[in-house]
C-alpha cells in the first residue's frame, strides 16, 4: 500500500502536478454534468471527486487511474433510484449515498474474498454493446435538456446555445491533441456562462444550474432503513459495472507502461472509494476511462496526480461559487452528449462481425437489451450472453478422428489430411478441449456417432494432448463410458495424457477401473492395438 | 418421429408389455404420492401419467424413458404455488395446470430454438448437491405426514403403520432385484389399505387419502389471467430442472445400449408432455430416473412400454376407485421417504472430495442452498456455482515457460524439466487453454510477470499447440499486446498455431499488424530468433 509514495522520485513531480491540474479542469464541468445525469445536484459531482479519489490512491494499483463520477454509473444510479424516490427530493439524495455505500461494501467484500476473476463474466463484445446502449440512452436523455427541457416543445435559444457548444466540443476533439481537448468542456462552459451573464439568457428562458453551495462536503451518515433491501440488487449490478469499467481503464493504461494491475486490490480500492463517496453524501463512482487517459497523456506518473486534482477540487469548493449558478444547462448537456458520442466505438462490432459472428450478435443483443429493457436488465442480458456463448462454444468441442500419415509416426485429423489412414479395429479421437461439465455430453455424442459408423472397432483411444484439465463431471463420464463400452466389447484407452492431468487422475480410481491402457504416444497406441 | 414404431420388431413386444405392466404397478402409488407432495389431490398424479407419457413417446428420443410425476419437480411445484394460492383450493389446482403449461411452452420453445446445450449449466456435483438437498427437504416434509400430520403431536398408530411400511420397503430394496423391488410400494400400499379396512384404522385417527374420483381426466383449459407473470420465473426454473433430470435419466440408460439422445428433441418431447399434463388438469412432469431404470430393467425395448403403462393407468381410472379412499396417508409418506432416501448418493461427494475440492464444495453449497433458501433459490445457487467454478478455473489457465532439452528439438516446461534451458533474449510461453474473455487478463498478467523477471527478452513466442479457439476478446487482446510490447521493443510471435485457429486469424487483420512471425514449430522459432 502506498508503494508509490515510498519510492517517489523527484523527477515524477512535474508530470504529476501538470496532470493533476489538467484533470481538475476537466473534472469540474464533468463532475457537475454527471451528477445531473444521476438526477442529483451538480455540487455532488464535485464531492464525489475528492475523498473517493484519495481513498483509491491509498489502495489501488493503477498509477494513472482517475476515480470519480462516470456517466454510465450515473445513469445506473438514476435508474436504481428513480423507482424509489422523487429525483431532487431529500430521500433521493439519501438513497444515492446509501447506494454508494452498498456498492462500496460489495466491492470491498469481493476484494477481501479475492474474487477478482469476476471481470471474466463479461466478454469484450458484450461490454462494447453495453457501453453503446448506455451511451445512446444517455445521449437521448440529454437531448431533452439541450432542447430546453422538452423535445416536443423545444426552446430555440437553448438549442442554439447547446448546439454551438456541441460544435465547439466536436471541433476541439477533432483538431486538438487529447490533453488540450480535455480542457474544451471547461472553456465551453465558461464561455456559455459569460454569454448567459452578458446577454441575460437566463431571463430569456435558458435553464441554469442554480445555486451551487460552497464549502467542503460534510460527513454524511444518513440512510433509510426501509431501502436497504430494494437497493441491494441495483448495488450488485452497479458494483459489477464499476469494477469492469475501472479494470478496463486501468489495464489499458498499465499495458502502455508494462505496469501490473492486481484485480483484488482494485476491488478493495474501488470499494473504499465508493464508501468515501457515501460519506461525502455523493453517489457511486468508478475509474473513468476518458479521464484516466487524459491523466496519463498529461504526464501523470503516480497517484499523486490524483491527489493534486483532489486538492484543487477542494479549492474550487472553498472559493466563491455563486457565479456558477448562471451556468446554462444546455451547455452541460452538450458536454455530456459529446462525451458519450465518443463512447460509440464500432471497431469491436466490425472486427467481431468478420471474426466471430456469434460475438457480434451478442454485442448487438446487449446494446438492444440496454436500450429496450433498461441499463440494469442490460447488465443481466450481457452476463447471460457472455456465459451463454461460452457454454455454447464449450458444448461444441473440436474432436478429430486421427489417422496415420503413410507409414510414419505422425497421426493427423483424417478430414484435414485425406491421406491419413485409420488403424483397423482402433478408433483414435483427439479431443481439443478440456473435458468438463459443459461438454461431456457433446463428447459422448460424438464418440457414439463415430462408433456407430465403425461397428468393427474394438479399441477406442482418446488422445488427450490438448486436454489440460478434467473436472469431476468429466471424471465420472470417463468412468461410465469405460464401463459401458466394455459391456459392448470396446476397450477404452488414453494416449498422450499431460502431466498435470495424469497427476489428478491418479487421485481417482479411474485408472484402476479401466481395462485399457495409458499410452505415451498415439503411435505406440496404434502399434500395440493394431 | 415415431421411428421406433416404423421399425418395430415382433420380438420387442414381450419386453415392452412386461415392462409396461411393471411400471404401471409402480406408477399408481407413486403418482398419487407425488401429487400429494405437490399439494394436489392424489388422482392428479394418475392424470399426469397418461397423456404426458404418450406425447413424449411421439417425439422423445429415449427408448426407455418414463415421463410422469417426479418427486423433486412436485416439490418445486408446491414451492411455486404455495405463495400464490391455498393448497387444496380451486385456484391452486388451476395454477398447477397453468404452471405445467408454462413449463411445457418454455421447454418446447427451447427445443425449437435448439438450445439443448442448456444442460451444460449444471455440473454433476452441483446436480448431486441439488438432488440431496431436495431429497432431504422432501423427507423432512413427509415425516410430518408419517407421524399423523404433526411432528410435535405425533399419532402413535400412524407412526407404527408408516414405520412398518418403511421397514418393508427398505427390506425390499435391500434384498429384492430392482424390478421386484419396484412393486414393493404397490404391495405395501395394498397391505396397508387392507389393514385399514380390517382394523378400522381410519376411525382410530389414521388419515386416509379420501375419495378418488373415477373416470378419465377431462380437457382442462382453465387459467388465471393474473398469474401468468408470477408463474413465469418458477416455470423457467422448473423447466430447467425438468430438462436436467430427464436428460440425466435418458442418457444413463441410452449409454447402456449405445443409443443416442438428441437433446433438442428431448426438449420438444418434454415440452409436449407438460402441455399434455396441463390439458389433463395435472401438474409439471419429467422423465423419472428411478421409474425409467425399472422400465429398462423390466425389459422395455421401445416407447411402446410407456404406451402400455398409459393404457393400464386409464383402465385403473375407469375401474371402480372407491376402495382407494381408505388408503392411509402414512403408508404413502413411507413410500416417498424411502424413494427420496434412495436419492442420497454420496459417491459423487466422496469422489469429488478426493479429486477436486472445489467441485465438492460446490456440491455441499448447493445442497445447503436448497435446504436453507428453498428449492427455487437452490437452482439459482447451483447455476451460479457451476458457472462460477467454470469462470474461476478459466481465469487460472495453465501456462508454461518452455526451455530446450539439451541440444534436441524438444521444448518442455522448465518447471517440470529442470534440465530444459531457455533461449537467451527469447521467452517461449505455452498456453494450455483456449484464449477467451474469461482468461485474457490472467494470460496477460502472467506474460507481464515473466517479462518483468527477464528484462533482456526481445522476443515473446506464444506456443499455441493447445489453443483450439480464440474468441473476439482474445483477438483484441493479442492485437493490443502486440502493439504495446512493440513499443517496449519486444516482438510478439506465435508458434504451432492449429489449423482451425489459423483459418480464423486470417479473417482478422492481426497477422498483418504483427511485426513478429508465425513459426511452424517451437524449435524453428528458437533457432531463428536466438
Amino acid at each position: 500500500m502506498l508503494n508509490w509514495l515510498r519510492h517517489y522520485r523527484r523527477d515524477q513531480l512535474a508530470g504529476d502536478l501538470g496532470a493533476g491540474v489538467v484533470v481538475a479542469m476537466m473534472l469540474i464541468p464533468q463532475g457537475m454534468a454527471y451528477a445531473l445525469v444521476a438526477g442529483l445536484p451538480p455540487v455532488l459531482g464535485l464531492y464525489a471527486s475528492i475523498l473517493p479519489a484519495v481513498l483509491y490512491a491509498l489502495v489501488g494499483t493503477s498509477m494513472t487511474q482517475s476515480v470519480g463520477p462516470m456517466v454510465i454509473v450515473s445513469l445506473m444510479t438514476a435508474s436504481a433510484l428513480t423507482p424509489l424516490a422523487e429525483p431532487g427530493s431529500g430521500l433521493y439524495m439519501v438513497l444515492a449515498g446509501q447506494l454508494s455505500l452498498l456498492v462500496g461494501a460489495v466491492l470491498l467484500a469481493c476484494g477481501l474474498l479475492r474474487v477478482g476473476f469476476l471481470s471474466g463474466f463479461f466478454s469484450r463484445p458484450v461490454m462494447s454493446g453495453f457501453t453503446i446502449g448506455a451511451a445512446l440512452l444517455i445521449a437521448w436523455g440529454q437531448l431533452g435538456t439541450l432542447a430546453g427541457g422538452n423535445l416536443r416543445a423545444p426552446h430555440t435559444l437553448s438549442i442554439v446555445l447547446g448546439g454551438a457548444c456541441m460544435l465547439a466540443l466536436l471541433a476541439a476533439r477533432r483538431y486538438l491533441p487529447r490533453v488540450w481537448a480535455s480542457l474544451a468542456p471547461m472553456a465551453v462552459v465558461l464561455a456559455s456562462l459569460l454569454a448567459t451573464m452578458a446577454m441575460g439568457l437566463g431571463q430569456q428562458g435558458v435553464a441554469t444550474i442554480g445555486e451551487v453551495p460552497g464549502g467542503l462536503p460534510g460527513l454524511n451518515l444518513a440512510t433509510s432503513q426501509a431501502h436497504w433491501e430494494p437497493l441491494l440488487k441495483p448495488a450488485l449490478l452497479i458494483a459489477f459495472i464499476v469494477f469492469l469499467v475501472s479494470m478496463s481503464s486501468a489495464q489499458t493504461l498499465a499495458l502502455k507502461r508494462g505496469e501490473r494491475i492486481d484485480s483484488n486490490r482494485e476491488l478493495a480500492g474501488l470499494g473504499l472509494a465508493n464508501i468515501g463517496s457515501a460519506l461525502s453524501g455523493a453517489f457511486p463512482v468508478t475509474g473513468s476511462i476518458s479521464r484516466s487517459a487524459v491523466n496519463f497523456a498529461a504526464g501523470a506518473q503516480t497517484p499523486l496526480a490524483t491527489v493534486v486534482t483532489a486538492v484543487l477540487m477542494c479549492l474550487a469548493l472553498v472559493a466563491p461559487t455563486g457565479w456558477l449558478s448562471l451556468l446554462p444547462l444546455p451547455a452541460l448537456a452538450a458536454t455530456i452528449i459529446v462525451a458519450v458520442l465518443g463512447m460509440l466505438e464500432w471497431d469491436t462490432l466490425r472486427t467481431a462481425w468478420r471474426y466471430d459472428r456469434s460475438d457480434a450478435l451478442a454485442l448487438v443483443a446487449t446494446a438492444a437489451g440496454v436500450i429496450g429493457l433498461g441499463v440494469e436488465a442490460g447488465v443481466v442480458v450481457g452476463v447471460a450472453l457472455s456465459i451463454g456463448t461460452m457454454i455454447w462454444r464449450a458444448s461444441r468441442p473440436h474432436i478429430a478422428v486421427l489417422g496415420r500419415i503413410g507409414t510414419s509416426e505422425h497421426f493427423r485429423n483424417i478430414e484435414r489430411f485425406p491421406s491419413a489412414e485409420t488403424v483397423p479395429n482402433v478408433l483414435i479421437l483427439r479431443i481439443d478441449a478440456n473435458l468438463f461439465f459443459a461438454n461431456v455430453d457433446a463428447v459422448h455424442a460424438r464418440i457414439e456417432e463415430e462408433l456407430a459408423q465403425r461397428p468393427d472397432v474394438r479399441h477406442l483411444v482418446l488422445m488427450l494432448a490438448s486436454v489440460s484439465a478434467i473436472d469431476t463431471t468429466g471424471l465420472f463420464a470417463l468412468g461410465e463410458w469405460n464401463d459401458e463400452l466394455q459391456r459392448r466389447n470396446v476397450t477404452l484407452h488414453f494416449a498422450e495424457v499431460k502431466g498435470p492431468v495424469m497427476d489428478r487422475l491418479r487421485d481417482s480410481d479411474l485408472l484402476q477401473r479401466m481395462q485399457g491402457r495409458v499410452f505415451l504416444s498415439t503411435a505406440i497406441a496404434a502399434e500395440q492395438l493394431a
